[in-house]
């Protein structure tokens, strides 16, 4: 059994997390911590564990964490970089899910969170938890950074483009929509249901901090610089995140072979027939993105088209997959199930 | 032209009160005022109102307030009963949107609302702003307690039983699901979407604040002293109430010829037709309560279904009503739009 | 391994039931079937489920129906009584989701669903499938009659109060809302998001379907026949169930004490602590009904309230739990998860 | 008084146009018909404009049509043509609200609708209705084409752009979404709340009807040919389309001052200050469009952001606004309300 804790499990990345650890044969949840909750039953927050979990949360303090094998973050940004450290050391492995160790570049990422990194030295060992494009380097790590909701849904859609050179790589557009489980669990007016329901709209239209985050793993598997312009939007739903990426080809490829190829033994990436358009119900509450490729006749424009569940595999599901894959267990175990659909 | 001030106009009830305000024919709205966001355009919180109005938001404390003729306090209870004094000794007509002013019984009120009532002088004279219970008080009122969402919506299903005096009194169940816009406009986790939405329930079952504003209503027009249980619920929309109201007729009566008597001359009441379902869109953005009255053979029980659009008829609209009354224009006037529906 | 066939697979419950039953561990799903779709894959209709299976629908007329252990029917009412027979006689377990074995008295049964019935000599075997009330009987069953949804939510809400005989049988009241998804999957205008967003409504004031049903199985629970005034209510969200039933206390009882003991061993009844509201949300994908029991200090009037997903312990799930009770497997098998929530 | 018919009332087009116009001070409607209803009170259908009219539907042979002022269709592509000719003739002025004489080129017309057309005669006088575009052509038109709800969108937030000649007009991208209300007020599985809510999805990829009317229009505002690629997208939400264009700068302009200047004079097109991010519901109900420009620093990407009611500006609203252009009317007038919002 692998021996897990939680800090800040009282967020909905946090929660979705302990639904899917209570689940996992082989694991066990034995710490969960919240600043402003410490002493309360899980259960209290979260009725829907209700006869599945007996913790209550802990101070982010406690020595428990350090006994554990694995320690997930899922607190705001700014705070894993405080505690990583010290985890390491006692030989836990450590996932976060927040952005404190997403990007390599410490100054790039004071720029885009408005704070000093505080763990500049952990960086070069963190490696991007995206399985897809770093399975090997995750299986040794000790410390990965979950990749972001957005991140994850726009780089699956590009990745065998990219990497086949077969795109202008200077014209990349996501446009991207989440449903508001995105904005997290903490009081804000603008996130009301009276405030996003019935309605829709973009927003960072200026800059979002995924921006940097996509950019650093699309250079990565590109040969050519890449430029993206990527725009988000807020949809009046609670999960999924659905990503419509244009992308212009530079010769001609047999794109849904190319797809169907790069991810053929992907547990998670589900190419779908030509002429598809995934809707993000089709994956609530599972760890796969599905992913459709279109081109009109006329033209060399590629409309790829991308959903996940932004709350598995765009986070608490990919940290249990990368945990998997650093604990050797079988990649897919405690996150094999069907769609909620509808 | 009726020359108005809104006190807290961020608000939900407030924002709408705008919105009906500057489409009346005769009124001129001169003065609104938000301590929070004193200085800054009422259109940069609602651009809905981009066109419509040049106003900035104003301190409460502007003298404007006192040279209006009417003005509407659309603050958080326990605000308004410190300053509708001086505004009336100035000669300022008062629609108070908010509790203060609806329980006669002081005592009472502070048992519900949690701390001293400031104005109790000010009780005998304040008119509860039920047109259809008390339109000649109101003509005449200097002060107005405008009535909650849920006591309009449930008043208006059970007035004409309890004026015949064909029901038992002592066994009055009133069922009601709100829009979550009755939450208000406030930063809270538990309305926001990822909350609420696909999701329903109840809340507040062991009381209700708009319990005792109900009974006092119905208690005036009962014979019989009125036991009623009341319970709201809360669906994953934004606008509307839907009461659902059980009452036990002790004789025989034809109750969809009461309604349609009793209601014939009302303006804002629709009794629909015997075997209706009113839908909550149905009256949205407008200043009508619909009502259909239901029967099973076999049974003594009548359910009232009655529908409004809270932000309207149960608090901007119902007080714009009011406000026509007391300034001798029109009922009607500003108010008489269709639904806008779907 | 359980062999099992799905007659009438498209629509929300035979859907759901193959999402049960592909993850299932001790369930094959052999043949699904459908008369409008036969010959199209599973997936093509339901792409949530790619992955799980490699069915496609076949002929109602397939006799690999008679080769299951088990066959479901999820066909529209009508259908299951002409079948059920033929496979009973061949040795097949049958529990049929739609309405056709749920009244015993046929007469009834047809005035409600205005056919005559097909199969009265299969109704006196056919068990009543709400396993908190019937498991013995179920256990030993060949033709199960799986409980519609508000009956589930509304009978488990009951069931404690009247066993014990402490309420006024004469004076219930069931106020229930349900998800659109309890509409079925048909073309139909009124059940369009543009028609059913935003709104909440009433619906079938003068009788529902459920109705004869849930007195049915009241009546059998208590000692004093049962009347019962059913509201069913329609709420803008997919999935789930809320049912708000008023009860009058007769004679003073623990009535916390009372749930908490009348459903201790069971497994999918989650009694809530006092004072709680259960979000319909909190049993989403869940086969669990959670309940909470209030009582306001001055008044005899009990109100509890219940929530379940309408298409697992109102549908597909509760049918798993009785296929598991009737082949002899552990009754939670293939059921115990926690909700997926938000 | 201008005396309206409208043919085909009983979808959602027709039914905003009746809300609009019964409100409407200088217009009568004397007959809307529908073949499936007609004989049914509007009110029926729609009980959000009971006391606002008494009509019934009628049939659309009804020789009151041509006693009209103005007819409007609201009717499925294909009908309007049939009939246009006759009222042309009779003098009556005519405002199809599909899309049958939309594209000039009636070979075009035909593959994309997949019938002939069956008045290519009446193309050349029909005038494609976006008064911003066309407005003196409206005003002294007979027949008008009203556009369609996403060209209004696209075309609006583009015209600007292309007039001025600074963009590269090879490479434009829309990517547009809307509410569930644009699928039409009929039976269809894919349209039901249960398939659409809490759910997000691109559709139409490969081609969509509306393309071919947004790159004739935008052909004539511009110099050089124009290559889109429009990507449509469905939300749960029932009102609303939101833009999103995509477009090269190919010269330094001060693009917010270029759309200020640009839509100044418009009555119904609000450019929103600098970093604005227009949303929905601030539209809700009303005939505005409301656009805003971003470009980031270090990108020749624009990007243009336009929101709308597809029922209002997207349809009904703008039909009103043509009618007022064709009558004489002003042109706001009956239109210049605020939004709905929240």
């Amino acid at each position: 059994m692998i021996n897990t804790g939680i800090v800040g499990a009282t967020g909905y990345t946090g929660s979705e997390l302990l639904r899917l650890l209570v689940q996992h044969p082989q694991v066990q949840v034995t710490v969960v911590t919240s600043q402003s909750e410490k002493g309360k039953p899980v259960t209290e927050l979260f009725p829907g564990l209700r006869g599945h979990t007996d913790l209550s949360f802990t101070d982010h303090q406690t020595p428990a964490l350090a006994k554990c094998d694995v320690v997930f973050f899922a607190t705001p940004n700014g705070t894993a970089m405080h505690h990583a450290g010290n985890l390491l050391k006692a030989g836990v492995k450590v996932i976060d899910l927040s952005a404190d160790f997403r990007l390599q570049d410490a100054k790039r990422w004071s720029q885009w969170y408005g704070m000093s990194h505080a763990a500049e030295e952990l960086l070069e060992q963190a490696v991007y938890g995206l399985p897809e494009m770093n399975r090997k380097m995750i299986i040794s790590a000790n410390l990965v950074a979950n990749p972001g909701c957005y991140p994850t849904a726009v780089i699956l859609a590009l990745l065998p483009l990219l990497e086949k050179r077969c795109i202008d790589t200077q014209d990349l557009i996501a446009n991207a929509t989440s449903g508001t489980s995105g904005g997290g669990r903490k009081a804000a007016v603008n996130m009301l249901f009276a405030e996003t329901g019935e309605s829709f709209k973009a927003y960072n239209v200026p800059g979002h901090r995924h921006l940097p985050e996509i950019t650093q793993a699309l250079n990565i598997s590109s040969a050519d610089k890449v430029s993206l312009t990527f725009v988000p939007h807020l949809a009046p739903m609670v999960r999924g995140i659905h990503a419509t990426v244009y992308a212009k080809l530079i010769r001609d490829v047999d794109f849904q072979g190319l797809y169907e190829q790069r991810y053929k033994k992907e547990p998670f990436v589900d190419v779908m027939p030509a002429g598809s358009h995934p809707e993000t119900r089709t994956v609530r509450g599972t760890n796969v993105c599905r992913i459709a490729v279109h081109k009109r006749d006329e033209s060399k424009q590629l409309v790829v088209l991308s959903v996940i569940d932004n709350l598995v595999k765009g986070a608490a599901g990919q940290a249990v997959q990368n945990m998997n894959l650093m604990c050797g267990v079988e990649e897919t175990t405690g996150l094999d199930v069907p769609a909620l659909s509808p």
